[in-house]
């Protein structure tokens, strides 16, 4: 993803749904609402917006399939949700919020995590809701050239959202298609607990995008949360060196930090990344090229 | 598992077990092997021996399988394999190993990591190999008295080891079958690369057991790495905090840790937790109940 591959038109329409998720989640703490609230609006809209790598508009798999993964994670409590392989529910992001409210449990797979979907009423689509035309044209391009996992792709990214609500609780929240092409049940990071998603409220919210094989041996998520909290790094600090960390493992990403107090960083090692960011004073940006 | 409720015999057949899994993992280290194939001798042996609750002689599903999780991390690369739901595969263990090693991804789930499994030769058995009768009655037991997950089970413990080689460098592996009667494809924190297990050459290797989400929400083992780097606490120390925090969200369990430099801990929050420690100097020790 680079301003040479993207024209004007493809450009404004990204902004335009960046733009109205970020509202979807700005709108709720407007409104009083909770940051936990706030995250799952945003990534239920990007989830739902076929130009992003989430919910509809999701990647293929190797098999034509579309397996989705989500996470949430409540920085108040930390208490956590997450979900992969999920092939029939709507939005994952809610359901990830439904284990994490609703069962005994943190994290639920495959058909199991389907009949948890259907005990709580979390809402469910034939398969066909998630696959777009575009999605299989780059499942049949990286087949035909046998690109791999990690050169295709990384342009075609998870979602996440992070925020700080009022009471200074912080949320976050990460839902994506995975690597077109992906085989063998592969998990990424995204609903990864402290690879992809960390909330803690002692220190901050993050969500990742990335290389995912690397941010989960890195721990992205909570390492920048133990940054804050051991070595009292500021965010934008502690996920430069974390970014910087991952690139010596070969890998490259983004990710997004809201803290307590209000802080926000965003960092990314790609070209671009499709970001947003708003907040109580009017604020409200989104943008994709670019450095932080 | 107290002194009360396991009789002499009982507690003598536990202690040969695992004094044979630690010579597994010992004869590795003293015929100059890494501690990454140290640490996969000992799970695998734990996974071979009925008594202990990965391989032969898991837990059972709610739905009467067995479904098994495991780990395995090299702390001198921060590589990682992992795998969820692992119904064919001898040894899970071998099989993160090879996820490790011969494949582009970290973690594998399902009926995929199988394929996997099988496309790198793997050693697959029927499912008949892991079913053992006492497992059985467990999760009757579990049924007609209507216990919950973190009532009943957490007597039946993951397995993992922890070690430090010649060289220096450290490595952890963790498997399990996870809790009995577990539903909706439930993975807890064994597989979990942050959760249950994490190894880092730059603080330490650690294995987790225990009440699995609580672990997940605290990501233990990365935290407890986080703390010897970041705040340079001891593995002792490291180890006591975070299986405090995570008794203040509820949770019970034990971790092993082993440092470059030669520093082990244990710790453990529940009556009693199997482990054995050896060394090059010649200690080799095993117990099962009391405090480190």
């Amino acid at each position: 993803m680079t301003r040479d591959t993207m024209d004007a038109a493809a450009t404004a329409e990204h902004e335009a749904a960046l733009a109205a998720a970020l509202e979807a989640g700005a709108a709720v703490l407007r409104g009083g609402g909770s940051a936990l609230d706030a995250v799952t609006a945003a990534v239920a809209a990007l989830e739902d917006d076929p130009h992003f790598n989430a919910g509809r508009g999701a990647v293929f798999t190797y098999h034509g399939t579309n397996e989705l993964d989500a996470a949430v994670m409540d920085g108040a409590t930390r208490a956590a949700g997450a979900v992969a392989g999920i092939t029939h529910t709507k939005n994952p992001v809610r359901l990830a919020r439904a284990v994490m409210e609703h069962g005994p449990h943190v994290f639920l797979s495959g058909a199991g995590a389907e009949d948890f979907a259907r005990d709580h009423g979390v809402e469910q689509v034939d398969p066909d809701w998630f696959a777009t035309p575009e999605r299989w044209r780059q499942l049949e391009e990286m087949k035909s050239k046998s690109l791999g996992w990690f050169d295709a792709d990384l342009k075609y990214g998870t979602v996440g959202a992070v925020a700080v609500d009022g009471e200074g609780h912080v949320a976050a929240a990460t839902s994506t298609g995975g690597l077109t092409g992906k085989r063998w049940g592969r998990i990424g990071d995204s609903p990864l607990i402290g690879a992809g998603t960390y909330a803690d409220d002692r220190a901050g919210a993050v969500s990742c995008t990335g290389s995912g094989e690397q941010f989960i041996r890195a721990g992205v998520a909570h390492e920048i949360c133990a940054r804050i909290r051991l070595a009292g790094e500021s965010a934008q600090a502690a996920a430069d060196a974390v970014l910087a960390e991952v690139g010596a493992m070969g890998g490259v990403g983004g990710v997004i930090v809201a803290t307590p107090a209000g802080d926000t960083a965003i960092a990314f090692t790609t070209p671009g990344m499709f970001r947003g960011r708003a907040d109580y004073s009017g604020v409200s940006e989104v943008a994709i090229f670019g450095v932080h």
